[in-house]
């Protein structure tokens, strides 16, 4: 599949923390480099995120805000 | 300064490609992962983005959308 | 593919009009229901969107306001 | 009252599922074809949504991400 | 109306500025506290946004990023 | 620092409400008036938020939907 999203990231997921809603996702771009998602819980358990599956971080080029020091 | 964003991510510019309206920039998370962000050339001329600098991509956890296969 | 987005639509592409920077791709969700997206110029090349090509609309819940009168 | 996001969709209020935190609402955009929404529980109380009430689903154009097979 | 979103405040335009496909419209939410937009000119044209009329400025609640020093 | 967002305005705490998963934080802009942010529980307790103390809300002008009568 292709999505028009610009950023497509593959990641391995190393943590999913299920709360009473949503779900934590912390996704490794990386050694070192993780980008956190939530999600619903019911999204978490339909893609069936356990650690160390390979899944794809898919964000918006306009939704990553640049800052400098 | 602290943000409540939760990631907040230490990144290299690694190309600037300004347009008539919007700057696309390419920063560099690890070596060959990369994350492409859009702003405005008014934006963009504000933080003075050249490649070489370092920049920090601020993303919301719910802008990050998990997919797999 | 399987998305944590909660809306995944069918649709068939109805009208893509190309700007200088963007491309505003209108949707068809069902006869008279459709959904315009703005995406940039160069993804709406890599999608090869063409009118009556099926295309799916990704939405995130928390992206979707609610109004009534 | 007129926005300037480009979709303003006409919908029928399908199923309003209250949770400890959000509620989440299905709206009924033509037969067959629904859209899920998450708002806050104080935000669907103030609307008062119930099924087969009449509600407009309001979505940036920017925030349908297009995907094709 | 009333929409799901929890900020939607009253504002004066303050300044319009059409460019090639966005028009930057800036809104004043109190004397010296402006907020900026950047909606299509196709929305801008609809909305018909001159200096001095009011409008309103409606944000989702999780799109308001917190930060401190 | 600075950042591509092009909101980034001066407010006072105004109010914290923590829920169990996210904290709902009122920002005061000017006497009167005032923003809703939703960040998660463990943002809110990062940035130590309580009322009366200076806080930024950042906010992209694509997120500001503008709507008149």
């Amino acid at each position: 599949m292709e999505v028009s999203a610009r950023n497509f990231l593959k990641t391995t997921v190393k943590k999913v923390v299920p709360g009473t809603v949503n779900t934590e996702v912390t996704l490794e771009l990386a050694p070192g480099v993780e980008i956190v998602s939530i999600i619903t819980k019911s999204s978490a358990d339909k893609l069936q995120l356990t650690e160390g599956k390979q899944a794809y971080a898919l964000i918006k080029s306009s939704d990553v805000i640049v800052a400098v020091d």
